[in-house]
């Protein structure tokens, strides 16, 4: 099947909506937990998280113009603070509930289930149910002229992670952890590890790893 | 377990990078196909595309300064073409392989023995295998003076899907494409559909979808 950009405009908006938001591949599948100066708090599921750096530790969010997402950004943009926390298996229901559209006054925690967790300094809540927290600094912003969405970059200052999960190259194994992966705009996965493969040389074939 | 700024800046480079890079959560792979002046081809695996919006239908890429990936970035910029191809599980291999640092009159494609598609019109190379083939245009190049990646924001101008992936609400269904999921650095992932949840309202309660 192929399609141009004829075809694609002319697609009806929410087909359109379902089949862009699914080419990009598998995505993460985040709660981003903000909140405002009384300490009301927001909780918004996010797929658009991606790494931008390591040293120092950078993610990338993305963030819609106007809809659900906007308390989440006007929060982390007055406090600088905001909380990723990747979405577990049996947090699905609950996560993907905090895309509805509640009123400003209502917290996404009370109407979901889900639980606040504090940290000391630092003015974000965290989801107590998530296995992976961290906890970010605002570093930069940044609305796109293309299509009015906001770039919020931010530094990685606290994390808390499973004990366990952590491999011997330092990486966190995702599958051990309980955390899934998101397509398109709904459609939630588990995903099993098909293989590692080893760090690739010009002079070396594909090899895997254990 | 708990890390802070100073934990993670005091990690060893290869751990934190391995670290970091597992954060986000699940990631897209996707081997991204560019060509120079000259039609010598580049392709590079790349798990940073994300969702930017879908009308325009407009997918961004993060890509790293220097490394292999320089040489994506040269040609993209030149022509204003790429391609964004998913990888399926059968190519996991020559996907990965293509990071390998090689010579740059070393074209991905020999290396690796993936097959380059040629559309009429379009400059860049699309890899045959894929089963999802997207033909970019470019729209938007900025370097982030904050760690020096640059962002390439680029419109769907054709696609290639294959017949019978596409849902009844437009989405594409990931699975049956067979497009695989990248953790870290090196691990490939299929991903089981654990469930979809209907749009949700602030007054029902969450909802499965079939």
């Amino acid at each position: 099947m192929h399609l141009d950009s004829a075809s694609i405009d002319a697609m009806p908006s929410r087909e359109r909506a379902a089949l862009i938001n699914s080419l990009s591949g598998f995505k993460s599948a985040n709660l981003i937990g903000t909140a405002d100066a009384e300490s009301h708090c927001n909780l918004a599921i996010m797929s658009s998280v991606v790494h931008l750096g390591s040293h120092p530790p950078l993610l990338m969010l993305v963030v819609r113009p106007g809809g659900e997402e906007r308390h989440t950004l006007h929060n982390l943009l007055r406090s600088g603070h905001y909380s990723i926390n990747h979405v577990a298996a049996g947090m699905v229901d609950a996560a993907h509930q905090t895309a509805a559209r509640y009123p400003r006054d209502v917290s996404e925690f009370e109407a979901t289930g889900l639980t606040p967790s504090w940290w000391d300094g630092f003015t974000a809540p965290l989801v107590a149910e998530a296995h992976v927290q961290l906890a970010m600094q605002l570093r930069e912003h940044q609305e796109l002229a293309i299509n009015g969405t906001h770039l919020v970059i931010g530094e990685v200052v606290q994390a808390n992670i499973p004990d366990g999960c952590l491999k011997e190259d330092g990486s966190l194994d995702l599958n051990a952890a309980g955390t899934v992966a998101l397509t398109g705009l709904d459609s939630y996965h588990r995903a099993d590890l098909m293989k590692r493969m080893a760090y690739a040389k010009p002079d070396l074939p594909p090899r895997t790893l254990s």
